[in-house]
Order: C-alpha cells, then structure tokens, then sequence
C-alpha cells in the first residue's frame, strides 16, 4: 500500500503516528510524510526565515530515518487558509502520491488552526484528485483514499477508534522526534520537558487503553464514499 | 406556502427532496430550485465548458418537469467558497424566491465541501435577508425561513428527524433524475449503477425505516429564531 | 387523534405539555393523562398515604379542567422500577388507551429516575402492545404510537426539535398547575416561587425561542418503526 | 478465531450479521450462534408454547446451514431481564464458547428491549468470564473478547465505523434467513414486504455506503481493555 | 485577574455576559470589552454609517457604566471573516489586554456567522499570542488564556457546564443594556419586547436551572493546553 | 466542605480521586470513602470471602492514611444491581455523611457495570435524601449535593471539563493505592505493570493535558437542580 501522512507542522506527524508508520514500511508499504507549513513560528530565538530553513531539514532527516518519502509544502506557519491555490496544491500532492490511505489531522477536534485547516484540505480533496476537469502538475489519481484522523495534541478531545501497537518501532519514532532539535528546547520551555518525555507519556496512555506497553490511536472518517478494507498495519 | 431547495450541483436537489418537492406543487407551493456550482467537474469525456453548458440544459429540463421555477448560480464546481460577494448573492436569492422554507445540504455531515459550502451559506445568510442595510437587487425579505437540511450522499452519517412518503411521487422523481443524462453513465462508470437505481435503494431504505414504500428524510436546524411550524407535506 | 400523556409524579404533566394537551383537545383529540406514581415523597407535613390521596385528587380535578381521561398508576414514588408486572401495567395502559400519541418524559436527560424509567417503559412497550400473546386486561393495539418527550425540569440538557405555541391555552395550563395545592407550598419553600411561577418562565423561554408569547417543546424519539407523520398541533 | 454471535431473537443475527459469520466460517473460523429468548410473541396465530418449538428449530436449521454451532437460552421473549441468574447464564455462554469475538445489538441504539438487554449483558460480562471467583458449570475463559455491535432493525439510529463487504456470501444469508418460514409471513403482515426483501433493502444500503453490492455494517466497543486487533473478515 | 470579553455586535457582551463581569469588577479584575463588528446593519430608518456611530457611542456608554475598558474593532456588521489581517488583529487584542480569562462566542452553537467566527477568532489566535515571530503592535503575551464560551442568543443549543449568580449585578446589567437605545425600538419590532425583557426571561430561566434568582451560563473550551483553574467568579 | 466519594470496588476511589481528596483535606474538608461492593472477585488464588477480608482491610488503611472515614457498602463484586434496598442503603449513606460534593463513577462511561450502577445509583437518589416520607436509618438530609464523574480506567471514552493538579499530593495518591497489597500482583499478571505504575502513566498524561506534573480530571454532572458554586480544589 501506499501512505501518505500530513502534518500542519513539522513534528507533527513524528508525534502522532510515526511508530505507525513504521509499521507500514516494515510490512512494504510506500510511505510520504507531507507537512503543511514551514513551521516559521516555532523559534523564540532566531528569524523566521532562519527555523524554516532549518525545521526543514530536521524534517527531512527524520522522513530519512522512516525510510519516507517527503514533501515540504512550505505554506506560512500559524496562517494556513483554504482557497482554490492551496486546494489545488493538495489535490495535486494526492495526485503525486497516489495513497491508498491518508493519514492527517482530525479538522473538528484538534488545539490548532493550522492542524483543523489540515485535516479539513484533505478530506475537501480527497475525490477531487479523480476529477479530469480539475487541472493540475500531475495526472488524475482515480482511488479514493481512506482518511484517517491521528490523535490530538495531548489527546484532548480525541476518541481513539483504532489502536495500533508501536511498542516495536516506538525507537524509531524517538529518533525521528530527536532531529527536531530546535523544537526541542522550545517545547522544554513551554512544558517543562522535552518533546520525547511528552510523546512518551502519550504513547503509554495509549498503550495503557489497547493492553500493549506504546499505542497510537486513529479515528475512521467515515463518509461517502465508505469501503469495507482494514488497513491500519 | 413558498419552497427554496438549494443544491450543491445539479442533481442534488433531485437525489434528495425531489419526491418532496413534488409533493409540495401537489398541495399548491411555489417551488424554486436553485443550483450552486455550475457541475463543471462532472464528465470525464467534454469540456469543463460544455459540460457546465450541457448540465445547466438538464437541470432546467428537470424543473420543468416539476413545475418549479429555476436558478442557476454557477459557481465553478469544486471550488464554492464564500465571500462577501458569494454571501450577497445567496442573500438576494432569499429576496427574490421569498421563501417560508429552505431545503438545502447538512453544513456538517455531507461528503463534499461544495455541499458543506452551500449548506453553510443558507444557515447563514437566513437572517440577514431582511436587514435594510445590506443592498442587493432584489428588496428585503422580512420572514425569516424555516431551514430544513435534506439526507446525504448515501445517507452517510444523517439522522433524520422528519420523514416525508413520497410513494406517490416516485415517478417525478424518476423522470427528473432521468433528464441528468450526462451523469447517469458518469455515475454508473463510478458506482456501477445509474443514478437513479442509486436514488431507489436510498429512498427505498429511508421508506423501510418510516413505514411506507418510498421515502426522503430530512434534519430540522433548529437555531434562533426557531418557530412552532410544522412545513413539510 | 388520541393522545396519551404519561408522567411521572402528578403535576408533571401538567408542567411539561398542559398547553399541549389543551390544543389537542380544542382541535377535537381525545386526550389521557397517566400517572406513574403517587407522589407519595411529595410533602414535609403529612404522611405518605395522606399525600398519596390528595395528590390522586389534585390530578384528577386537573385533568377535569382539561376534560383528559384520567389513569392512576399508583406505584410508589421515588421507586419506580422496570418488571415483568409493570411492563404488562404499561401495555395494559396502552390498550386501554389505544393512542396516536404518546408523550412522556426523555429516558436519557431528566432529572429523576421515576421521570427516566416512565419515559422507558413508553420507549420499551409501544410495540408490545401489539403482540397476542402477551395477554393483558384490555385486547391488543395494532397501531404503533408515536413517542415525544416532552421538556425536562428546568429544561435542563433538553435539546428540542418541535415547539408548540400555548399563548391560547396557557390559562388552562395555569389551572391545572393550581390545583396541585398541597405542592404549590412545598416547591414554594424549596425553590422560592410557586410552581405557577417557575412553569412561566420555562413557558415564557420556549416561547422566546420559538417566536411566541408562551411555548411548550418536545423532542422526537425517531426509532423503528418511524413515521412520516407530524402530529403535534 | 472463535467468534460468537448473539441475537436477541431468533433471526436478529440473520438480519444484521449473517453475510459476515459466513465470511467468518469461509476463512477458518468456528462460528456460535446464540438466540436470547424463545422468540414466543412473534406469531398472531399459533400459542406461544408452539411458536417458540417452531422458532427454535428454524433457527437451528438456520444455523446449520451457515455451518455453526447454536446455543438456544430461551428466556421469555419480550422480558429479557438483567439479574444475577442470568448474568451467569451469559457468563457461562462466553466460558463454553470461549470467543475472540463478541457480535450483538448495540444497546444503545436498536429498537427492542430484548435487543438492548442482549448487548448491555454482553458488554457487562465481557471481563467477568475471566474471574475465577464467579463460578458457572464451564471453567473460566481469560481472554476478554472484542465487542461489536451489529447494524439496528432498519438501520435507524446506527453510525457505523466498520463495513463488511457480504456481496459473496449474501445467498447464504438469504438462505437462513428463509429458515424463518414461521416470521415470513408475519413480517409480511406487518411490513408488506418478506424479511427477505426487508433484508435486501438493508445490505443493498449498506453496499452502497460502502463500495459494494451488499454490505453489514458495525460499531466497535471501544471499551477498557481496548485492543489493538482488527478482527473482521 | 484580567478578563477581556468579545462579542461580535455592540450588545452581545451585555446579553450574555455582563452581569459576571461586574462581578469581575466587584471582586477586583480589570475587564475589557471588546465588539468586532460595527453594529451597522442594525437599523431600519438611519444609514449604516450613522447607525454605526450611535452603536459605537451605546457600547462605550455601557462598557463605562461597567467600569470597563473599551476597544472597537470596527469590522464590517454581518460580513465579519477570518483573514490573515484579521487573525492579527485579534492577536493583538489579546496582546494588549493580556487577559487570563477570554469569554466570547460558542462558534459551534450560536445563531449568526459574525458570533461564530467572533468565537473561532478568539479560539485560534488564544496561542499565537505568544508567538514571537508574528509581529503586531503590541508585544507577545507568554500566558494563554483560559477560554469560556457564552451562552447563545435565547439559549438554543446550548449546553451550559458553568452558571454564575448574577442576581446582585442584575442591575448593572440592565442599565447597560438600557445603553443600546437604538436597538430597543428595533429589536421590540422584531420579538415584541424590549431587549431587556428578552434578557430578563434568560437571565431567570437561567437561573431557575442553577438555584438563583438570575443568573448567566457559560461552556468551557477544553483544548489544549487545558489548565486546573476555575476561575469564575 | 464535606466529600463524599464512592467508588465500585476497593481501589477506584484511590486510581481515580485521591489526589484531589488529598487536596480537599488539606484545605481543611471533611472526606468519605465509602466503597459499594466488596472486592470478592479480585482474586485468583483465594476464597471469595477471604478476599472480601482481606479488602476491607487493605481499603480501610488506605483511607486512614488520607484521614478519611471509611464506609463498607459490601455488596456482592460482580453483582451490584439497583432495588428498593440498595437506594434506600445509598440514600442513608448521604444522610449520614451528608457531603456538599459527591464524587464518583460516570454511569455512561466507566467499564464495568458495577462502576455504571454506582454511579447511577448516586445520581438517582441525590435529591431523595431530602424526602421526609422516605425512612432510613439516620434523619434527612436537606441541601442536594453536588455530583462529580471521575476518570475512567485507563481513561477510555472520558471527556474532562474539570482538572485537579495533584502534583502535591501525589506520594499520599501512590501510597494510599500501595495499601491494596492483593491486588498489586492481581493487576501485575493481567496488565504486566503495577496498579501504582498503571496510575502514573494516566496522573501524568492528564497532568499534560492541563499543564501540570500531574493531574486528575472529573465531569461535572449538570443536572437540575444545579449550581453556581466552583467546588474543586
């Protein structure tokens, strides 16, 4: 199979499912991991254009780690808006990738704009991809894509339908958080620990609730058109 | 009484509230359909512009046969956004057809943003058609509509408060639908199935539920200024 | 039509759909009022039997006033439990009764476990009536009522999708209520009002709502089988 | 696996779940099908002593031809009870059948006490089945199975998150179901329509929801312990 | 503590608020009323840009009878929308107030698109105010507030989990209601009472719920990051 | 203040709310544990009756360790059902303890169903502690306490509106949970960890969600008659 996991910002897909997505690779799939904006606000100490250039490629270094294809969509961080421009970008990332499943936000429950703006592009595009009419850089992709919503920040809000056991890849996923170094001591400030304390608290929670030592949860979108498949790995 | 129905694309209106809409002629309403997007993105063989040309052709055929009157907004399909202009507009649509109830798309649980789209503009324009600060074409309307949404896309995530027999209206239904022709081999390319024995199985299955042979179902928005009318035929 | 209405404690009826009832009445239903229980916890002064026969004559000289049949139940207040024997009384009610309508509290969102399990026992036994092999005082009833639950107390956690206008009918309400003398007192000392009072400030908000001087509300219980009727007047 | 498969009457796992238990039985897995209660309100013409033999031995003949195993517990049909003589008989239906997975109502949403007392026992006895200070006549059973309800009477009220597609095995299931001569006619009497053609109508929804021909469709029990298991065929 | 209060036309604040935020004053806060919009479509009889200056000069008159401080944002009355100038403009709203506790809109539940994205507004931005490379006028504030949501107009909707005695502030409340002259006349022409009445009958049915003689509702926003506070008065 | 919390079985009131009882205590309130069933099936190597011993005991120590009194309910585990007696048992507990606050299981939420009967059986006779006509062994109880839902296990399906920071209280929690020495190996071979470790992982991830070491989080049961007060410390 074919994934794609979009994230508003960098990090954001390391947090909420990248022992998933380790599993995905580990069973064959082709995995991309997208990220929506250039992560511009998450600095307190250099300029904007500075922590773009380099949560890029703290990103890009933890999509090499998965093994993941990556795709810096590079919109403005903290001002994410939906219009035909940007819809039409996201169309055409689907079309690039050609996903089986869609792994993003959820647009209803989540703490941020930016991540509802996310989870919302895609599930506004997900068939537009098959439409002929709507032209874009690459060719129609003709499969609808199952949407999967992965778990909000701190879990505020979510509830898990899915469940998938990372106590195997959860060392991946430590280390692809790890290259986010300069949200590192960002978040340190903020919460009074480090990104890998706050994901592995998360991480047990889940596992306390599905009966496995590391979980991430899902939940199902469930709209037209629905399919009878079970793809989480 | 008055009736706006207000559908994303061509065809909407008749997949969901046509058998209601006849129902409501019968009993001596005047009915306007009223068509969001201009269907653009529906042919996988013409032009956005033909077929746009051609759809426009078949929905006013299929209010013909309906005895309703007819309007054509022709928004771009896939792309309905609102703005002040797109809101101005749905506001001298509720100036010019007056209606006591809109019949439009669930702004939360339907499958496509158009949907979605023009579901919200009714919600939210429902109100301000009366205010004599906001100029449009048309003069003000001082009777606030009753706002009823009508079924999803397959019934996906609706449900229903209100049912309506439209046993003995079937028939119109039928023929509506059947004037869409150029989405009837589009849809069966797609679903397998015509458009109409799509429309049969979803208002055979609402009738089960109510007690009747054929039936289409709707959800009342109950918001302020709610009312003590009971509309539907 | 006829309509039956079943509530809890005596008075609750009378709070919740009175102007209701009275509408139905004025367009030519017949209309019954049960009573669960005998409201023998309602009183500081006396003893439980006192209250119990004067509260049976409180609802029953209300009910005259509305010129409502009139069924006393008897079971004992604050202690309203679901069994096989209660189950058949509630079948037995409706036999007797044969209604198009039942109205009764919300078994989810009231606030008083007899206002719960009356509102269930409707929900549990509307289709039982029905079936001959369940023997009872009174032959089967065929025809499925109708299920609306009327306000809670206080109108907390209530969500409506119908609203009635009572402004005609709200004297006779206000009637009714009053002959409930021995609780007019003991809500006077528990909530500082009577219960005339605190009845026109749920009726005065409804009707804020809906448009109208004084209102009563209910919501559906959409289950199968569902209709495609609308019945309240 | 083992999966278990309760109904609260004889046909309920016929109507909701039979194309599924088929694929089950298709893909190795040993199938269990047990009927709450005797089905004995479910004639207009015979005693209840008779319908019950007669429902009894369809439903085994049901059974047998999906090629399950079937346990008949026979509680009084229309007074299903919880209480502590029944929840060991359910205790002990877990501990013999030894399931990893559970299918029954959902007992929130569907239209029947029975069938709403059915899917609380089961979710109440889920854990018990494991406590080896509860003694019933089959030894403990450790391993807590998944729980799933299946779709309601009519589909009314039910948010499926998992489909299945039964488009393959959907003449079996029409098959047992046809078993329940004793219901056809009673149905027919009621609904106009066979239970087979009531049947139809549902999965062909389903399907439509879902991609295929015919479809079930179910909701998971998320519920401690949750698990990390998809276990649908 | 400092509160800043937001509501979307000059009144709303008064409607929904105003009572617990002179108790605010009374037990020390410093509060601040903020309104989006210029209040200009509320008028049959003056120009929008007449009415627009009266409502300015109401809505000072009233925050200074509060003892408030006063911003007016001044956007266009029913065409308020989210935009990146607009997201910045509320970012320093709240950089200027630095408030610990925000009250504004539901944007889920209220009735008009200018409270709903009033309410949005206020839930997006709540953490960008301390992002240093979002440059306004004034400098990032480090705390993120805590943010409550008002109750809705005539309360439809709404599901309070919070309920302040406002009975000693009554007074304040209607007096700074009384303010808004210009919408006394229009709104009596539209619901046949005067504003305050309006709030009068939500204001006691509010506080029939709670156990006081009036009293105002709120719902808390449970996002992250969520706090341990309680902090109404 | 006074508190009351009830918990299902021994151990829930200590994984759930000891923390905040801890905090109650310190800021000078009066607490109660009073414990429903007797712990009888939590265990695998002794008898019913040794266990239930074993216990009372274990939960009498913890509950001297935060200075609370102590109230064995003894029902059977397992096999909590509500009855006449079992009210008028839980009526008198409140008239004994006479708490403003009580805490204790969500009746929707929780996963087990003496965690659901539990808490149903609080909020059924919350206000039946007031009736002079219901006899029970101490006198009546006038003021209408407060009802909290704490966590669920593992904290499956929960949705907090109120959060406890517990970081101070923390070692009286750990210890006061060390006390059920008979479960800590009953939990260790069903979960692999220990009921203390079980507990750090959710006190940690509820203390990140709101911003603290760690926290505990309740739903406030706004029912009526409800309050105005802010009773959490």
């Amino acid at each position: 199979m074919r994934i794609l996991a979009v994230g508003a910002h960098p990090d954001d897909v390391e947090l909420q499912c990248a022992g998933t997505l380790a599993k995905c690779i580990q069973r064959g799939d082709q995995v991309t991991i997208a990220v929506s904006t250039d992560g511009s606000a998450g600095t307190n100490t250099v300029t904007s254009e500075e922590i773009a250039r380099i949560r890029e490629s703290e990103a890009r270094a933890s999509a090499k780690i998965l093994g993941a294809d990556f795709v810096w969509l590079g919109y403005r961080d903290e001002f994410l808006y939906e219009s035909e421009d940007v819809r039409l970008r996201y169309i055409d990332l689907v079309r690039e990738t050609r996903p089986d499943v869609v792994i993003t936000h959820d647009p209803q429950m989540d703490y941020h704009p930016d991540h509802a703006t996310t989870g919302q592009l895609l599930w506004n595009i997900r068939v537009m991809a098959a439409a002929r009419t709507i032209k874009t850089q690459h060719p129609t992709f003709d499969n609808i894509p199952e949407l999967y919503y992965m778990d909000t920040l701190a879990g505020i809000q979510f509830q898990p339908d899915d469940f998938v056991d990372i106590s195997a890849t959860m060392d991946i996923k430590r280390k692809m958080l790890s290259q986010h170094a300069s949200q590192l001591e960002f978040m340190q400030a903020r919460y009074g620990m480090t990104m890998v304390e706050f994901m592995e608290i998360c991480s047990s929670f889940r596992g306390l609730q599905s009966g496995v030592r590391f979980a991430e949860c899902f939940r199902r979108s469930v709209t037209f058109p629905a399919t009878c498949r079970r793809v989480l790995p």
